[in-house]
């Protein structure tokens, strides 16, 4: 696997090699510049404890994550591939949001105009944070016939192509978002396969992963996987549907050296932003149990909303406006009429119901015709949304 | 004022257009793809209270820390070129760090392969940071005669030599660390002439400016410059010795047009990230009332071990080791006899004392024999380390 220039990792001076050697030994030698306040007894009362500046995030927080993702994957049945029970806490970096597990990956693998490849239709977010960190984003197509699967022989000629040597990371998105779609076995297969080949990176984003509409037998979390180097994101803000929480995670597998190597690299980048506050930090246990109970009521919310999509789209009786299926996931995507421009339908919306939306073209949707919508919110402003739609459709048509 | 091409700023779709439009009379639209579920009663019950995904962080936040900051400005005498008195919280950016902080400037004004001007003496963090974000560090020299000052001559030159025009910005640290020392008037003027002339803006790391060990009645803080594009920043990491607290800030300040040009940058990458908690931002009005009393406390350590350091270096028969004169900081830097070698010194100390350190090389020091030491540790303790200098001195020269 080959990393970014970005990270110094230049051989150890002599002092930290006599540092590390005499810390082995178990004499770890004090420092004469420890300038932690917090070990000479001047922390502030407010903030109790001594701060023991670790870059993957304090050992705790880290340890009570593994045991509940180790107890997670081993209760849902091991994903194929993955390790099923025990994860290494010094496999897991905790950071503020998957947005900054982002962009410390792109700087780890990515020098500047190198590529990184994302699933289209997706979130423009991540093609902006690829351009802070001065990489390229390309897409590749999700197409969509009564289910979404990845088009595995577009994916296959873009790095056979001129750009594919240029091709550092592939962002896998598990359910992706807004389509919904779970990586099926076989998609999962061709897309390993592509990476082991052109020794690329799989970052898989897995924040919707529990939140699944459907029963899927096969649906299976890449976390853990191990035939390629993976980088596996989640947080709190789906999870205990807390984004006010900011706390997100890095998990690494894949082939022992090259997570070896990954993670002394990570580290590095890492110790420059150590950015875990100990006042989150040490909620977490308490945090992660209230997990369960959040991830439940939040489906139930959004299960309950989609069945009752159903039923008002069923009772419409113009039927201009239909859903598409959804695996997973907290928004739908809705089917409008194609000669509706997606533009108009909003500025009306805005303009009539004093609501807006986001259009298929924000998702870069391969045709016209799409509207996003949350199963989120309480179920009378749920059905409410969606007469505005259906009433606002009607209208434009009529 | 120039800025990076990584910020993406394009105009705004129709869409947000009348978003924007609607809201500024009044009836801002509610969403269909409205996801944050602390908007529809889903949030947990251990983090109450609905999300409003501020990007310059929780409004309530950065207005306790407008009031915090104007009040001590007006009773410390605002500095020259500053703003006396009120702060206008939309020209403070809340995060982690003061090195997330770093990243966000760096991307937000220069281009890959672009320069940033660094102190010399300094810490080694922002050239590791700045790599990260694809940018070169220059150093600009720090003088040594008694005191420290900047080589205005020499950065001038710099600035007029072949690099000049890719550099973006000018890092001042006031204090600088691990040299103590403060801007003086005369330099301010000198960096601040050079910085308009240039084109530069001005990153002013002013963590430790409250921690002065001699009174200098022309110390002045850079926030609030209004000269020159300056972009402050501070934290709790040293103003509260809090690091486990990771708070951070930046102030915008200058010329009208130039802030809000960078404001307007500075919100896109900031609602990239949106990284500041809302469980550590509902403590920021009670962690600020902390600060006066931890920052005294503090001092007064600080203050108490360098006279400790003096009489201990006045008592030492051999005289080997001198202290050099520190004008404010958590840190002094002994004065060794440059006969020997700063690597050995350590190494010795790790061998026959458990005591590591940094030598003077790791700063970018001009010349040999230098020690870094911490104000900090409780009284017995700092005695026990200063002796542990001495002692390791004189038996190397023994």
């Amino acid at each position: 696997m080959r990393f970014s220039s970005r990270v110094d990792i230049s051989d150890p001076n002599p002092i930290a090699r006599a540092e590390a050697q005499a810390a082995a030994q178990g004499v770890a030698p004090g420092k004469l510049n420890d300038s932690n306040p917090t070990r000479h007894g001047l922390g502030p009362a407010a903030i109790p404890g001594v701060y023991a500046a670790q870059p993957r995030g304090p050992r705790q927080a880290r340890e009570a994550l593994a045991d509940f993702l180790g107890l997670r994957d081993t209760s849902a049945g091991a994903s194929a591939g993955a390790a099923a029970g025990a994860i290494d806490p010094d496999r897991l970096y905790l950071l503020s949001s998957t947005s900054q597990a982002y962009s410390w990956l792109f700087k780890l693998l990515c020098d500047p105009g190198d590529i990184v490849l994302a699933p289209k239709p997706g979130y423009p977010l991540i093609e902006s944070i690829a351009r802070l960190e001065c990489v390229r984003t390309r897409e590749y197509q999700l197409c969509f016939d009564g289910s979404w699967f990845i088009d595995a022989a577009a994916l296959k000629a873009l790095l056979d192509g001129p750009d594919g040597p240029r091709v550092r990371a592939l962002v896998l998105i598990n359910p992706n978002n807004p389509t919904g779609s779970y990586i099926k076995p076989g998609e999962r297969g061709a897309v390993l396969e592509l990476c082991r080949k052109h020794d690329i990176a799989l970052i898989a984003d897995e924040v919707f992963f529990d939140y699944a509409l459907e029963p899927f037998a096969s649906n299976a979390r890449l976390a853990g996987e191990r035939g390629v180097l993976t980088f596996t994101l989640d947080g709190f803000s789906k999870m205990l549907a807390a984004p006010h929480a900011k706390v997100g995670w890095i998990q690494v597998s894949g082939p022992q050296p090259d997570v070896d190597e990954a993670v002394r690299r990570l580290d590095v980048i890492a110790d420059d932003y150590l950015p875990m506050s100990d006042i989150i930090a040490n909620r977490i246990p308490e945090l992660l149990a209230a997990v369960p109970t959040q991830t439940e009521r939040v489906l139930g919310r959004a299960s309950a909303n989609l069945a009752a999509l159903h039923t008002l789209l069923d009772d419409d009786a113009d039927g201009l406006v239909s859903v598409l299926r959804a695996e997973g996931g907290w928004n739908v995507l809705l089917r409008l009429p194609a000669v509706l421009d997606e533009n108009d339908v909003v500025l009306a919306l805005i303009r009539d119901q004093r609501l807006s939306g986001q259009p298929g073209y924000f998702f870069d949707m391969a045709s016209n015709g799409y509207l996003a919508l949350s199963l989120l919110p309480e179920p009378e402003e749920f059905a409410r949304n969606v007469r505005a739609v259906l009433a606002t459709v009607a209208k434009l048509l009529g």
